[in-house]
């Protein structure tokens, strides 16, 4: 269908024009702005048909200037380079647009700044949190008003068909912020809540229809900030989920292209090739490369020209928008390796300006420390470097807690990869800024990864909580849920409780079995121990060598040491304190965080366990 | 045996009084030195029993000037530091050491500086050379009167046992160069040629006995020197085995100790972990970390403590005499990631300021490029910044051609791994200084590896020779020999056609089978072709991404290209200039370098192949 994008832009044109009849109001965006921010310059997006031609803009509002009206190719925009002095203050500035036979005026209001609402906001998100994924139209439907919205392009509404719409929301999340509070989470992250105009596969929310646009079946921005203040006021934080590399392919700069390379063109219809090597290769051919960050993701998301600067200040200006009207606390990129990297950097460093406390983790599905850390804010003097300050950990869950828990032990296999896969953290400026987890939306379910055998499931989360970086759920494994990817759908199923009539509800535990709730109750008595522990929140790590199977390792501060005991083998282990000298000097004993019992200075671990053991003098 | 090291000092003080009686003159170490070295300080070890009790040390010779005589624990040993002026001239420098009841003198000589014998040396080993690793025990018997020594420990002689001596030697090599330089080899490593005066095991010749000999069964200082002449009249190059980590149990240091803590000393034997990551670790212990670099290799081989600054005088003064004296080009570094880190670095530096074209390559048998590069010159900021130029690649065989060959393709999987692992080069600050292999005296032989699969076979030598770095191949590997380690005395059998009375004979061909012969030639072909190809000796690499098991690199330069395809799946595949863009524009066609047979640019290469093709105009 896509053959050729040249093609696209010409249609895009064609389909502008009966667009304009059907258009009534000017569309500016950013659709609104704020006074006192540190970057003064501002450009301003305006789509309208037909808006440029014959145009003359002006301004007058003390303290905002005019400063250039850029016109491009596509005649139905104008881009406005405006600068916005200190001194402004809030209000609405009428911006004017003369034609030859007629005139628009533009109310663009200039907000103050966002407050919290009396809490704090873009705090970032750091290793004493524990986030918490769900997908909104998966985890519970708080609104049916909202599961179709008349007009939308997708209209399906099927809970029986993994690709449909199922109508979770926003006002559902809030519905259940008590329980996930109470289950130790201090940090949600959502897949994308914004408008999803899409014929199909809406589910997931990646494929962006306008920036600016909550997506209503959600319900919309004011069910989002009211999410953000309800989260807050809890003292709990709000991580958004970006996507700068694609938009939906119903994207109205899609359908309606500002200019010509706005997009990533290509004479044929060509994919990424997925490959992350090409980006760092010293080896590698540019026209690979090229490749990598400029093919389409798929065929129903265009790939963003990042290098273009009109859709890099598109871009930026979003972001820097979304954390200040929402109140968001951390930002999670998607398809990290995929963008223009230099582009990423200036985005990361103009939201740092901005909301210097803010976090960043990007999306680095790769495989290998050294690729991942390529990405991030690392060690290593490459040609290119990036200010990415952590990254989703791939690392630690492909080769380092799967193969732990799944693979025999060998000299380089088992648990080993695991201590491996740290041992390189030095490859990092810090690797305690990754996300690490056992699963996500596009990967099998944790418990399907360990064949739904619960004694590694759980020590797979005691890791989760003990190990270094920020800890990442996926909702509804506290509750076993199941699913292998291929197609994702399946591991994208509704969270049980979530919708009225569901004869199970992780939230009261009816119907629920009583495995699934230990793994329940096992999560919510560490992620809660964690919430006041130095040393797992804000504690050094210490691992020593794994011997046969065993892994033993510490967190720890001044004035606390968790010690963590992981036997990976088939058979009881013995443990004492003598082989870990370094953190075990002083301690008499400890106690299981989990089982509140006493453990002594040498002792035996069962197979298949992990323990985690708060030392005592 | 050696439960107890402090127990061992004791029984050597023991052992040297009786030692006392049976030695006469006084062993000074180094044996001698030159005027004109750079570095103008130098320290003497003096070995005489008793010889320090009430000494006083002089010395009269233009241009030496005694600065310290050092007395240590052991009275059987002096230390004097000496220091001698740019204007020194060669002659025999008078030491008298006065006692009580007598006067010794020691007339030590100053000998000038190397010319080469008219040839160069020290002058480097780089990509451009094609090296030849063989055990002189193994490789050839050029003279059986030095088949046994009369005194020295073993008295083996055994060629149908693998551990014990078969009697090869230097002269064998000699008589061989020929052929090696025919085979297109340019450089010679022996494993080493020092003093191995063992009970037993002494073929490898790791577990030195006296720095400053030569083995005697292999030919002694004489052959060595004769041997490093013969190459070098030929234009070929000398690497030398270096270990610096540890010696052998019946070293004369060992055995007669100069002082408590000239040896890592453990109160029970405690031998290395092995464990390459204590070294880098951020989340490491320190405890693992020594028992990395000081526990003992194996009971037979103590480990120095190179912190010790007499033991690193006398380790780094044995480097620079070595090469001084016997004319070394390149050195490699015996378990490198077992030193003491920052005594390597000294090491490695005091070897540059003499010789500043010498190349050093250290064995670092590990796992993950990190890894490997953390022990290199690398472009990490690692705490630790290593100044190794080079490493023997262990991670472009384990996790490269290895895999290419023997697994199956997939994402991560097969030849993508040796892509993978090419691509991890940005960790060294020049990986062309690595040295790779197919495998070695420790490893099981590339033809078993491959399961005596002769098309792998041959892919693996494809590619030794035209991928980056420094090819090394194992010797007989040209005729097919095969041998699985554990124990490794299966990898170390004779090589066909160096006994008299050989059935086959490499050398000769008779009695070596056409396909081992065909392995022989490709090898021969390639290498020669090699040795005057720009692109392969001195070009860049590109690499592209493998698709399916194919696998396509380029090496250039300015003047030639050369492509590599490497086809590892089961089927034929097409092959299209046109995916390589950057390297096939401007060509209209190439020339198979073995077969000569022109290449089109579109063909087809059948399954398990691999064609290496100069383009043409």
């Amino acid at each position: 269908m896509l053959k050729n994008k040249k093609y696209l832009f010409v249609i895009g044109l064609i389909v502008c024009n009966l667009y304009a009849f059907a258009q009534s109001s000017i569309e500016v965006y950013p659709t609104n702005w704020f006074v006192g921010m540190k970057n003064q310059n501002l450009q301003l997006m305006v789509h309208h048909p037909n808006i440029a031609s014959g145009a003359t803009v002006s301004l007058s509002y003390p303290g905002v200037a005019l400063i250039k009206t850029n016109k491009v190719e596509n005649r139905n925009y104008l881009f406005l380079d405006v600068k916005i002095a200190s001194t402004a203050k809030p209000g609405i500035c009428r911006i004017v647009i003369k034609k030859n036979d007629s005139t628009f005026t533009v109310n663009y209001e200039l907000k103050k700044r966002r407050t919290g609402n009396g809490t704090q906001f873009a705090q970032g998100v750091n290793a004493s949190d524990f986030v918490y994924l769900l997908m909104p139209d998966r985890f519970s439907n708080g609104d049916t008003t909202n599961d179709r919205i008349a007009g939308m392009r997708d209209q399906s509404l099927n809970r029986d068909s993994i690709f449909l719409r199922h109508g979770g929301d926003l006002q559902g999340v809030i519905n259940h912020l008590d329980y996930l509070q109470h289950l130790g989470v201090t940090t949600l992250w959502m897949t994308p809540v914004l408008e999803n105009d899409m014929p199909n596969r809406t589910e997931h929310g990646y494929a962006f229809t306008n920036h600016y646009v909550i997506e209503p079946r959600f319900g919309g921005a004011e069910k989002y900030i009211a999410l953000s203040d309800s989260l807050h006021r809890r003292g709990m934080k709000l991580i958004q989920d970006a996507v700068y590399n694609h938009v939906g392919l119903y994207h109205f700069t899609v359908q309606d292209p500002p200019m010509k390379d706005w997009l990533h063109q290509w004479t044929t219809f060509t994919q990424t090739n997925y490959r992350e090597q090409t980006a760092f290769d010293p080896h590698g051919a540019k026209s690979q490369e090229k490749q990598l960050a400029d093919g389409w993701f798929t065929t129903q998301m265009p790939d963003l020209n990042q290098s273009n600067p009109y859709v890099a200040n598109y871009l930026i200006q979003h972001a820097i928008w979304s954390v200040e009207t929402f109140g968001v606390d951390g930002w999670r990129i998607d398809t990290y390796i995929y963008n223009d990297l230099p582009f990423m950097n200036r985005c990361n460093q103009a939201l740092l300006d901005e909301f210097p406390k803010i976090t960043m983790f990007g999306e680095t599905w790769v495989h290998g420390t050294a690729n991942q850390a390529y990405f991030a804010d690392n060690t290593i003097n490459a040609p290119f470097k990036s200010n990415l300050p952590g990254v989703t950990d791939f690392q630690t869950l492909f080769y380092g807690i799967q193969p732990a828990l799944m693979q025999p032990f060998g000299w380089t296999d088992g648990v080993m990869k695991l201590y491996q896969t740290l041992s390189n953290d030095f490859l990092y400026k810090d690797a305690s800024r990754n996300c690490i987890f056992l699963d996500n939306h596009d990967l099998s379910r944790w418990f399907s990864v360990v064949n739904e055998d619960v004694a590694k499931d759980k020590m797979g989360f005691e890791w989760l909580l003990t190990s270094r970086g920020i800890p990442q759920m996926y909702y509804g494994d506290e509750v076993l849920m199941k699913g292998v990817t291929n197609p994702d759908g399946w591991v994208r199923l509704d969270f049980p409780g979530g919708w009225n009539g569901d004869t199970a509800s992780a939230f009261t535990g009816k119907g629920v079995s009583d495995t699934a709730l230990s793994v329940q109750q096992l999560i919510r008595t560490l992620a809660n121990f964690r919430k006041t522990s130095p040393a797992l929140t804000q504690g050094k790590l210490m691992q020593y060598i794994p011997v046969d199977g065993l892994y033993v390792y510490f967190r720890y501060t001044d004035t606390q040491t968790i010690m963590c005991i992981m036997n990976t083998s088939d058979t009881e282990k013995a443990v004492s304190f003598d082989n870990y000298p370094e953190r075990t000097t002083g301690f008499s004993g400890g106690r299981n965080v989990l089982t509140r019992q006493e453990v002594l200075p040498a002792f035996k671990i069962p197979a298949k366990q992990m323990w985690v053991v708060e030392l005592r003098k």
